[in-house]
């Protein structure tokens, strides 16, 4: 039997450990997407107790306890944050095979030095261990990122985000990291949402210009896109139902456009043809910047309308959806690409059945511009665990080139979650030795320190490249 | 190399092998989900010789020896009995690999004493063996069901059922298990079937109460409901293609279940309306009951036509099906627990790829009423042999809290079964010792006893909070 | 750690490696599915260099190298053929656990003896070794062939082909294998591609017939159907995006036919209509031959316009599709079925995830005229990997009688890749002895020899019936 989460944690053979300890563990982080407050790493934020920061916003959580049968009084409610801990705990014992079990015992020995185990009858003693340390300076938030050896982080931010925190990010001395803005425009796209006319009106006060057609708000948006591209920023954000190709003429969108502004309705068919023009537009500003589009489809929110309505969106109540068709997905690539405005792209899709197709389909789209210029992005969200990882790497490596994929990103909004990227050096590292092991791959250190590295940090480095700004 | 099927049988770790010795192996059995005649249950039917027991009803096993392609003479045909067996055996040989196998050897260990080899050459020892000890007091259906340390077995039953058989079988002594019967309203909610009308006038006559529009119909429901659930019901189960959510206005509703009672066509999207109003108005009855709502689907029937005319329902024909829509299951839920009325849930796709989607599916609507009060449930027909198992049991660990599973249920018509109980429990301490071995959990026995012995026997105890009645 | 890809390549138990080496390893291929130019064995073709035996129109190879960023140049360019090997070479390296890197050192070891591992590093040492080998008369394509141990080849061919070489290659003498047709009538079903019409007097000319209507196309392929029969086919095979159930009047389809000789547009449904027909009276035709039926579904094809436009099709730019509907599948063979004239069929989809339904599905419809008479084809084309070969086993064992599998194909155009039929048969050999190696099939070697014979050969060779010719 292995020890419990120790220093060879999911190391299931000496080439999986040697691939680790020699390779992957000590090699820096690039986090190229999360939902971090950069405000937060600006003013150096502090924790009162294990609880603000475990469970303050992690709907992760929230979702296992509320599994567990645990009231919503000690979840999202007012009980006094340490019942919170103990309800947390006691529900983490229940949780054998869930990545929470490892992601919070990996987080209380990296950041805490608790090598216990965490349950019901132990919450007293990391309580108080967790909340003595989380008053010391180590434990702000720009020491934490210090901690799991972060180099480049990048947020999540509207178009009409001033990135002001960002700017003044830039002018600190000894950081220690950078931290970049990501584009994410859904507010643009989701033009059926209630939002959508004062969004185009905040729109058009931050770029400094009128709005009055479809091709106004590209403009607009084309503007702030070169705002974010001075700030640094390199990779966009897109969050979709799925990848919709309607195409149409751009007297319909415009048309659409302008019913909406008028307060009409908007049919679901219209809608996929004007989010089909928009992030068209999206893909070739992307382009003509040279950045990073992200792809993420497949989720279904906000599912549970009474909660919603009490306490709003991301607090636990998504699922994924089975409809996305991926021949639309395919064809709006092709549609970029045969103008040649196919930027590199990252897919992710919520439902992990979806592998093989993404792996198939980003084989289509590759070319002599990049290394995995299209990339199937890693396990996200609820596949973010040992067995989600391991099919994602599994596809990718048995239909494409393993050794240029890009790796991980923490998609989080917390401080302490950094550990998961070890948590996936570790499933590829033993991923890659278990071929090796089995005589599917030659033991060739050099080739495997390569592909480890790669997968690990370099390859992510190249394929982004950030500006230094540390 | 592991004996074949000895005591140890599918557990692969001295940890999966203490799991199951210690704690699963001997606690009782809730088979809360069957097909099995209660009738036959109340006269204690005997059984002439294997072949009746074995292929006198079971799909599984024909489809078996079509595949291997015996003639279906020997399957549901006039083949002398001892043929049939024959035929069974030959093809039992070459299905490696298939759960018919370990459930066949699993049955002839418990049952018959039996711990050869099943094949063509030993068919006769067999036969010979097991029919003598059919021919014994101890092979009655009772005392199978004893045999096997059953202590609740829920029937299938449709509303009009006058449950004569569990009533005389309430008033049996020393029966030694319970018999409840379990509310399935399928004839009421296929409403473009032929036996439709038939099917109202029916259930009017057992209601006591006319039926002339939908409101009367679920209003007969509900007295057949309030009799259920004196007779102990605890559980519903639907059978449906796929969960669906076109709500309607109430006139709609009346107006389609006018027009069919007129003998007019109702078309497919009525027919969504229809049965989505239905199971609305079910699931908020079994909410009032605090009954458990079991929905099945993905399955498509009877798809061999010549077959069906040949041999009817029911008899090996039936498919997955793959384009259930997501979204109108976790709209449907939605819509009970937005007025507060979504009762505790199974869902159970027949298609496999549903694991990571019901996984999320059922974290929506989770709350603190009850731990698991949503819940996925095992791995269904098709799905349930050792992969299907273990693939169901990954994807809830890694997505909720799978030390809340309810576990196991054997779907059978057969009192020769429940050793699938077993099987299951096999599976689950192999798969949960598996994550011990490897330092995915700590090897804390107080805390797996707990695990192991709540998804074999407690949770489900709990969850259904059947009355005593033994 | 096993030493890399020696004779006991992925032949993880005791049990793998005996039923490898004593049974499998040393039966014939016979290869029923393949993309082999009759020509080219009729001319015993000869390869200038390993580049042009490799990389000349193999389609996988191309994308790994667009994956690892390869300009075009070196793929299917003008790049010097050293050159393009060179890229393959540092390519493949980065393809851990890629089916390329098994099948590339397969077919190095088994025709070229090279027990290397080819890198940048080695490609000059590899490049020399194998040219010098293919300058041998050993290298024909014949000798190739007949090294692999190959006894029958299946070519695919046009219904309108004259079979030329097929009927030269019957007249040689000691040829040491045979070689059959397969008839693959996609362009008369292709009803909406622009080359259908003139498809239409090809066939008309060919079949000596005018073909007026639809019933005269069906009448023309019967005539080459027997053609083709006489020419000792046995197999079909049909490219489809799904398999359609749209039935129709047979007025209705004459009209469709009509409308599209007139120039006139065929919508989506009118062409599911069509196509419908089309392979009912495709099915009815093999099943009175006696032909086997292959389905293969699920590709989209041509996804990259720019590189169509380019280079043309079959390049290396086609993906998944998940949109097609199994209820479809079910219904169509149905129809056959009714009628009694459902030919032996073989059912591919290129998803995985459909891996379950078909498992389902071939069992609706099996019957006592043939053991599996409906068989799950082998994993195909992008799933033709260790885990796709798996999975595919698997599902096939849990839902079917695996012994009854027919195995193996290589669906290639290339006279080396015969060593996947011995990648699949260490697969399959390790699936099957793992399953002994735990105990969950005896280790009786007499029957494990017939399910490992059997998959390996014996099966196809009963369930194709090809007629002796060599």
């Amino acid at each position: 039997m292995k020890a419990f989460m120790d220093q060879d944690f999911l190391l299931s053979t000496d080439t999986a450990r040697a691939l680790f300890h020699d390779y992957a563990e000590r090699l820096p982080v690039i986090d190229y997407h999360c939902h971090i407050n950069p405000r937060e790493i600006l003013e150096d934020r502090r924790f009162r107790n294990i609880t603000e920061v475990w469970l303050g916003g992690d709907h992760y959580k929230w979702r296992a306890m509320r599994s567990n049968g645990v009231d919503e009084y000690y979840i999202t409610g007012d009980a006094p944050d340490r019942e919170k801990f103990q309800k947390y705990a006691e529900t983490l014992e229940k949780c054998i095979g869930n990545p929470l079990y490892h992601w919070s015992h990996l987080e209380l020995q990296r950041f805490f030095d608790y090598h216990g185990v965490l349950s019901g009858r132990t919450a007293e003693e990391v309580w108080n261990l967790a909340n003595e340390k989380l008053q010391t300076a180590a434990f702000s938030a720009r020491n934490l990122v210090r901690k799991a050896n972060v180099t480049v982080i990048c947020t999540t931010d509207d178009p009409v985000d001033s990135l002001e925190y960002h700017a003044a990010l830039k002018q600190e001395m000894g950081l220690g990291f950078s931290v970049y803005p990501a584009w994410r425009p859904d507010r643009a796209m989701n033009i059926r949402k209630p939002d959508f006319t004062d969004y185009v009106k905040q729109l058009s006060e931050v770029a400094g210009m009128e709005i009055r057609s479809f091709g106004d708000l590209t403009d607009a948006l084309m503007k702030r896109m070169a705002f974010f591209d001075s700030m640094g920023c390199r990779v966009s954000d897109h969050g979709l139902d799925y990848v919709p190709y309607s195409p149409a003429d751009p007297a319909v969108i415009e048309e659409i456009f302008a019913k909406r502004m008028n307060g009409e309705n908007v049919t679901a068919a219209e809608e996929a043809q004007y989010q089909t023009a928009f992030l068209l537009a999206m893909g070739k500003g992307y382009s003509r910047y040279n950045w990073i589009m992200q792809l993420h489809y497949g989720c279904k929110r906000n599912n549970n309308t009474r909660m919603f309505r009490a306490i709003g969106a991301d607090t636990g109540f998504d699922c994924i959806r089975n409809d996305a068709p991926g021949s639309e997905l395919a064809d709006f690539l092709d549609a970029l690409n045969v103008d040649g405005c196919l930027p590199k792209t990252i897919l992710y899709s919520l439902n992990p059945v979806d592998n093989a197709m993404i792996g198939t389909i980003i084989g289509c789209f590759q070319d002599g511009s990049a290394a995995g210029k299209i990339q199937q992005g890693s396990a996200w969200w609820f596949n973010d665990h040992k067995p989600g990882m391991t099919e994602q790497m599994r596809s990718l490596a048995s239909l494409g080139v393993l050794g240029n994929f890009i790796g991980m990103l923490t998609d989080s909004r917390s401080f302490l979650s950094y550990p998961r990227h070890e948590y996936f050096r570790r499933i590829m590292c033993d991923f890659v030795g278990t071929l090796v092991e089995n005589g599917e791959y030659p033991d060739d250190r050099k080739a495997l320190k390569a592909i480890v590295e790669g997968i690990s940090y370099y390859n992510a480095k190249a394929y982004f490249g950030f500006r230094p700004q540390v």
